[in-house]
C-alpha cells in the first residue's frame, strides 16, 4: 500500500483498512524490539499551527522509533502572522524542499486539504482546525477496537459524550458505518447528540444505531464503551445539567454490568468521564489505545515514505 | 577551507566564495543520495533569541541531512531574563560545553560578534537584530544566481522592495559588489532606497548602479529579479501609495517582457511583491532558492566542524 | 547500579554516590571520543511543564551523547490547561507507552514523586516547582567538588547566597552532610540564612558549621566557594542592602586571598556574585561545573536505562 497523503477518514476503505491494520502489526514487533534505523536518512516536519503537543510527541515517537529524523514546530502561526504572512502553500512548498514528509495541524478546517493540492511529498494530517478531521485518531481507535476484540463487524458500539462537536467521535462512527452488522449506541444528552449528517450516512449504509441517555442502560449489551469528553458549559442551560451529565460517565460501578471482554476506550485526555478507579480493571483499554497510535502511525509513516 | 565563525558577510571573499559554492555543490549530491550519517557524533545547537522557524528549521535539516544531533530552544531569551538576568556571553560559555556548534539568532545587532568573541566553537549567524546582518541568506542568494545562470560576473541584476530596511537587499548587494562587471537596478520608491553607505561602497568600487521607480522599465534587460518585501505603512503618508507600491510588483502579465532565460528570486516569506500564477514559470526560482539554502547550510556546517 | 527513579537527593548515599562518580568519569570518556551511539534505540521525553532551557538543553546534550533520541516539549502545562485538564498521571501514563525515559520539570512541588507512583519507566527530576527538589543538579555540583579536589571528605566549604531558598545550596549542603570532617561557612545575611531543618540535620550528623556575613573573612580557609545568587529584593527593607549584597560577590580582588588549589563554583546564571574578571583565573570552576552536568546526566540515564 502506497499512500500519497493522508486527509481524511474517507479516504480508507476497508480492504485499506486491514492493510493499515496487518502493517500496525508489524510495527508492534519493529517497536517491540527496539526500533529500526531503515529510515533514518527521512526527516518529518512537525508543522503545528497550534499546540497539540499529545499528537505531535506521538508521531515523533513513531518517526524515532522508524529511526527517522525530526525539525519540528509548534510555532508555525509565525509563518502567518501578520508580520510575515505567508501563505500556507508557500510554507509547504518551502518545507517541500527540505524534508521527506509533513505532518500538519492545521488551525483551519481544510488546511489539510490546500496543503496536499500544493504538496510534492506526503501531508498527514494531524487535526484540522476545530470541527475538522482527524483521521490517524480514528484508525487508530479503530485499530484498538479490531486488535483487542479482533473483528469489527458485529460488535455493539457505545460512543458517549458531547457527540455533535466530538470530531473523535464522528469519524469513528464513519469508519465503523463500512463494517457489517456493527450496532451503535449514542450516549449523550439530545441537545448535543451525534449530528444529522453522520446519522443520514448511516441511515444509507443500513447501520443500525440508537439514542441513550444513560449509559448504564446499555452496558450490558455492548463489546466497546468509547468514552468522550463532555464540557458542562454546553448544556449549562438544563436544569439538572451535572446530573445528566453524570449518566454519561464511567466509574468503578459500572464494571460489574459490564461483559467481561468488553473494552473502555477514550481518546484522552480525560476529565472526569471515566474514574481512575477503573484504570486498573483489564478493560480499560485507554493507554493501550495510546500505544496503538504508535504503531498506526508508524505504519502511516512507512505507508506515505515508502 | 576551515572557517572559524560565520559572522557577517563581509569576512567572504571571492575565492572563499567560490570554494563554498563547489562545496555547496558537493552537498548537494549528498542530499540527494539521502544523506549522510558522517556528523552523526556532532550536536547542533539552535539557539534563537526570538522565533525565526523558517531560518531553524533550514539550518535543522541541514544538519539532519549531515547525520548531525540538534538541541534547539526558541525561547532563549529565558536566559536573559529578567529573573535569570544572564549575559550571552554566559549562555555561550555554557554551551561551549555542551556542544560542537552553535547556530544563533540574536535579539540585538552584533550579538554574534560578541558571542564569538568568548566561543571555542564555531558560532554562525543565523540573523542579528533587526537591521544587522545574515550572512547565510547572503551566500544562498548568490550561489542561487550562480548556480541557475552559471556565473555571477557581467550580470544585470534588478533588487527590489524596501531597500533601506531590506537586510537581504543589502547583504546581497554587499556581496555582488565584489564581482566583475555587474550591474544593479534598485527598484523602490525614492524614500526607501538603497542607503547611502551601500552606494559609497558601491562608488568606490566602481561597480554601475541605477535607482529606477518602476519595475517594468527595466525587466526587458535584466538577468535576475531579485525581489523583496515592501511594506506600505512604510510610505503611507505618500499619495497614491498604493500606486507606488504596485509599480514594484512582478505579476504573470511581467513575464512576457523578461529575457528567456532570466530569473525571479525571493528570500520569502512574501506577500503580493509576486503573483501566485508567476510560480509555474520556469524562471521563478524563489523554492529552489530555499532548496539551495539546505546546500549552502550543509557546506558552513560542514566548514566550520571539519 | 540499576537506579529507577530519579527523585530527590535523599535517595542516595556515599556508595551510590562513589559509584555514580566513578560511571560520570567513565562518561567523560565517552564524551571525549565523540560520544556513542549504543542507546539509539531509546527515546528520552523532555518532559517540561515551565521552561528550564538550560537544563532542558544539558539532558538533551547528555542523551544526544549516548546516542538517544529525544521527544520534547516546554509546553507541557498544555496537558493540564483548562481546556484539556490532563492529571499529571494521566500524561505520564500516556508517555509510558511512548519512550523509555521521562525528564520531568514538574511545576510543583512533589510533581515527581507522584509521577513516578504511576510510571513503569523511569522518571527523573529536572527540578520540581519553585522550593523542590533539584538532585541531578546538587549530584553534578558535589561531582564538580570531587573531580576538582579528589575528596569530599575534610573540606572546608562555603556557600553563599540566599540560603533561606536556594534549592542548589540546600540540596548540596544536604549531601555534603553525609561525608566526614566537612566544614561548612554558611555565607548570607541573617534574614536569608540556611533554614533550621537543614542546620538541625547538620546537628544530628555532627557537621560543623557556622554562619558569616562577609565571604572575605573566611576566604582564606576554604576549599571551595559555592556562590549562588541573591536578589536584592529580598532583603530591601534592610538599611544598607546594597552594602550587605555586596559582601557576599566574588570579585578580583578577592583571588589573592584564597588558597592556590581552591576553587569557586556556581550553578548558573549568574548575575554579578561573581565579577567576569574572574571568568580566567584557574581557580574558576563553574563552567567546567557545566560540563561535569553532562557526565553527570550521561551517567544517571545510563543508571536508569540499562
Amino acid at each position: 500500500m502506497k499512500l500519497d497523503h493522508i486527509i481524511e477518514a474517507q479516504q480508507f476503505n476497508v480492504p485499506m483498512i486491514m492493510e493499515l491494520f496487518n502493517l500496525a502489526n508489524e510495527m508492534e514487533r519493529v517497536f517491540l524490539r527496539g526500533g529500526t534505523q531503515d529510515y533514518h536518512h527521512k526527516i518529518m516536519a512537525s508543522l503545528f499551527y497550534e499546540p497539540s503537543t499529545r499528537t505531535r510527541l506521538s508521531f515523533e515517537t513513531a518517526m524515532c522509533r522508524l529511526g527517522g529524523r525530526i525539525i519540528s514546530t509548534e510555532n508555525a502561526k509565525e509563518f502567518s502572522s501578520v508580520t510575515s504572512g505567508e501563505s500556507l502553500e508557500d510554507t509547504i512548498r518551502v518545507l517541500n524542499e527540505y524534508v521527506d514528509v509533513i505532518v500538519l495541524r492545521s488551525n483551519t478546517v481544510g488546511g489539510t486539504k490546500r496543503a496536499a493540492s500544493v504538496s510534492q511529498i506526503p501531508i498527514i494530517n494531524a487535526g484540522d482546525g476545530k470541527g475538522g478531521q482527524h483521521p490517524t485518531q480514528a484508525l487508530l481507535d479503530l485499530y484498538t477496537i479490531h486488535k483487542e476484540i479482533n473483528t469489527i463487524n458485529g460488535l455493539n458500539i457505545a460512543i458517549s459524550g458531547d457527540l455533535e462537536l466530538g470530531r473523535t467521535a464522528r469519524s469513528l462512527t464513519y469508519l465503523l458505518g463500512k463494517f457489517d452488522r456493527v450496532r451503535i449506541f449514542f450516549v449523550a444528552p439530545e441537545k448535543i447528540q451525534m449530528s444529522d449528517d453522520i446519522l443520514s450516512y448511516l441511515d444509507k449504509r443500513n447501520v443500525w444505531y440508537t439514542k441513550v441517555k444513560n449509559i448504564e442502560e446499555i452496558l450490558p449489551e455492548v463489546d466497546v464503551v468509547y468514552q468522550t469528553r463532555i464540557d458542562k458549559s454546553r448544556i449549562a442551560d438544563l436544569p439538572d445539567a451535572d446530573e445528566i451529565i453524570r449518566k454519561q460517565f464511567i466509574t468503578k460501578d459500572h464494571l460489574s454490568k459490564m461483559k467481561s471482554n468488553a473494552i473502555i476506550m477514550h481518546p484522552l485526555p480525560r476529565m472526569n468521564e471515566i474514574s481512575t478507579d477503573v484504570d486498573t480493571d483489564r478493560r480499560a483499554a485507554y493507554f493501550r489505545q495510546a500505544r496503538n497510535g504508535i504503531y498506526i502511525r508508524m505504519a502511516l509513516l512507512v505507508s506515505v515514505l515508502s
